[in-house]
């Protein structure tokens, strides 16, 4: 490793070489940010040695915090045996089968195949692919168009920006013209005077008619994240994936289940479908398949699909140079084996979790908090100046943004979406730390209402 | 790392579970493949202790091997100091920022920004968002046509397979509608009664018909490798380039380079563009920069570019959670490290590179050799069972997949396209071991004769 740099020739570099991703890089290019210098346990150190407990593991991918020792040694071990080789041309290597072989087992049984890529953004790319080839094969080629939701996130290829309901990355996207947009079940933000139950219903109502405007004939897949995270956090309300469920239940379209975010863990149970009870014909994962700590991704397929994609003849015409790299499935079977063999998932959605979420709730009568959500240790506080109507404190979220800005300044990694403050803390966090959290994220809540006149 | 399976165990669970890329799922799982286990210098060995020399640096991307242990340190240390941090929300990280600045470094100095992803493919999919973004802000909203070229190769994205002229892959991708393609510089191929220098002028020419027929004032870019890699390391006769450029000049249209196998030596500079005198407006890289130990690609930004993406206002909408991954970027600076302290490119270039292409000239007398072409460490030898008409010897390639695979048999990692086979073996190859190569390759030839009758 290269000795350090000191703060300001590394700010002076970043500032003139690097640009961020979702980044204004006019204003960075004149700003500048944080250097993050090292990281122990849930605790991140810029490079003036600032500590800073991150509530967001990362960017939803440390679910084990940053130590883990046994993840590291098996990267390097597996860079001293085969640092790399591909599993194109009849060739494979031990750690790819392995983890492949093991996510199979972690899943219900009708899960048997798994295509690796480098990301989330590159796997739910392979779905479309997959899908396509699917309904190729079967001999339905109109089956082509794919229904996602408004706020949905599903990458940053051109093709999973358009899966993605996010409406500044169309305005800047020349995307796919075959994916759909219905709403989303955020009823905080979109379900106006309905009970939660009712808007629940109406959203899963927008899969059906988007699906009888397209034609069933047309449709080759509805994709959606069990909760939508990057979205902010959206917790449907119950009535929404038992209505969804039987939606697709009834129709001749495939289900991908996008568990980037919720796979893993992240909803007290080892995927989000498992939490919502529905079944998916294809599974995306990445981010805490390695605990971050390796660039992972890939797809899980179910029976009904792999059946039709191995009996086809001829080439799936599609490939990562890195898809299986060896490093990077070390590093997802030593993940896989602290999940397992620590038991941490289930331990924390039966012990940290409720208490998480029972500190959270402690501020539901904070006078800028519109509402608490969580599901395991997923979690988004909204704020407003009026908790009846739900409104926003200030245009284009400055408040939720301040929030932020001095929760972090303050030492608490918390991020913002819309005017919700952001949580997905990792599971190796301590009750202590869990309180600790809590209490600055409530100084922070103080200071943004003491800032935007609320009291 | 977990103890090795035998391979009869492994076999049974790749064919079970894992879904390789580009590749025929029915047959794989019938007959299966070949498990890597581990690798050393040039060599590959298989789970049954097979010794395999590697003429293809894995996939294009060990240009150092498979040893070089200050990557491999660098990764593990870099693991040890700071996993992962992400480079959204104003943070960025040491690695990160250092391996930024040395690629503004070791390219022409109008290169002073990049942009980090996982891969080639992502990197490649960025590139048109970054192309529209700047035609965006500068006013030119209908500046969004992209012209590439025939048996290009981008990238497996569905944006990225748009880009790319691979038939087979558009066949089974619903891509992007403002991508078009014209003639590649295939002289072999595609030459007929022309003279290389002809065509070349011939296949440029199709880029600027292109751009009249389009409208200047509707296209955004051209993207091109400077030798087209898996199409069949395409090397252009020499007037294509210069004519390019000329037309490049002439008109505002951006040129994107995509380097992912050209850069870092392949051709016998850092990079392609050096060998061909061209000047890329972005410059697409990945594999090699990391030796392939760490999935890692990016764009760098020209001047031109970056001027005005600095100047808009707002966010770029575009991020992958691993852009600039702390270890992935470990692994690019260690890797440049090499390149820089070693002096492998340019020894490689200057002494390597001539034996090599000596070597395979001494295969043009050889009676199924139609072709020996190379550039730097990058060959390609077509068989043919006419000489003068450059026919192929037999439907679907058979002549050089047999020849390859009995190539393999003999332990050289050989890889065919077309009628081509094709070579680019890592920069730490002796002299020794090109003659082991182009040995074992004449065997493999001396048998593909016998095999379909040619003598």
């Amino acid at each position: 490793m290269t000795a350090k740099l000191d703060t300001q020739t590394l700010r002076n570099l970043d500032q003139a070489h690097h640009l961020h991703p979702f980044t204004d890089f006019k204003d960075y290019a004149a700003h500048g940010g944080k250097i993050i210098s090292r990281a122990e346990h849930i605790y991140l150190y810029d490079s003036d040695g600032n500590k800073i407990q991150d509530a967001m593991s990362g960017l939803w991918c440390c679910n084990l915090g940053y130590d883990q020792d046994s993840i590291k040694q098996a990267v390097f071990d597996q860079l001293q045996e085969l640092p790399y080789y591909n599993n194109f041309f009849r060739c494979s290597n031990q750690p790819a089968v392995e983890l492949a072989s093991k996510l199979c087992e972690l899943t219900p049984e009708r899960f048997q195949h798994v295509f690796f890529t480098n990301s989330g953004s590159e796997a739910n790319d392979t779905q479309i692919k997959l899908v396509h080839r699917y309904f190729d094969l079967l001999g339905k080629p109109n089956k082509k168009h794919i229904i996602s939701r408004n706020n949905a996130y599903h990458g940053s290829t051109i093709a999973a920006s358009s899966l993605g309901g996010m409406k500044s990355m169309h305005e800047q996207t020349m995307g796919l013209n075959y994916v759909h947009h219905i709403e989303q079940p955020h009823w905080y933000e979109c379900g106006g005077d309905m009970s939660e139950a009712e808007f629940g219903l109406h959203a899963a109502q927008a899969l059906a008619d988007k699906i009888d405007e397209l034609g069933e004939e047309n449709i080759a897949a509805f994709i959606a994240e069990p909760v939508q995270g990057a979205g902010g956090v959206i917790i449907p309300p119950d009535s929404y994936w038992p209505a969804v469920k039987k939606i697709l239940e009834e129709r001749d379209i495939l289900f991908i289940a996008d568990e980037v975010i919720c796979g893993f863990g992240r909803t007290g149970n080892w995927f989000g479908f498992e939490t919502y009870d529905i079944e998916p014909d294809l599974v995306t994962f990445a981010k805490a398949v390695t605990n971050g700590f390796m660039p992972l991704g890939g797809c899980l397929v179910a029976d009904k699909v792999s059946n039709v994609l191995l009996n086809g003849a001829g080439d799936f015409a599609h490939g990562l140079t890195y898809s299986g790299h060896p490093a990077s499935c070390a590093a997802g079977l030593a993940t896989m084996a602290v999940y397992e063999d620590t038991g941490i998932i289930e331990s924390s959605a039966r012990d940290l979790a409720p208490h998480f979420n029972a500190q959270l709730q402690s501020l539901v009568d904070h006078p800028i908090v519109g509402q608490v959500r969580s599901k395991g240790l997923f979690a988004a506080v909204e704020l407003t100046d009026d908790k009846a109507a739900r409104t926003r404190i200030a245009p284009d979220s400055a408040a939720a943004v301040y929030c932020r800005d001095v929760a972090i300044e303050d030492g608490l990694m918390v991020r913002q979406t819309g005017d919700a403050m952001i949580m997905a803390p990792p599971f190796v966090t301590e009750r202590h730390e869990i309180d600790n959290l809590v209490a600055k994220l409530t100084v922070a809540l103080d200071k943004t209402a003491r800032q935007f006149g609320i009291s």
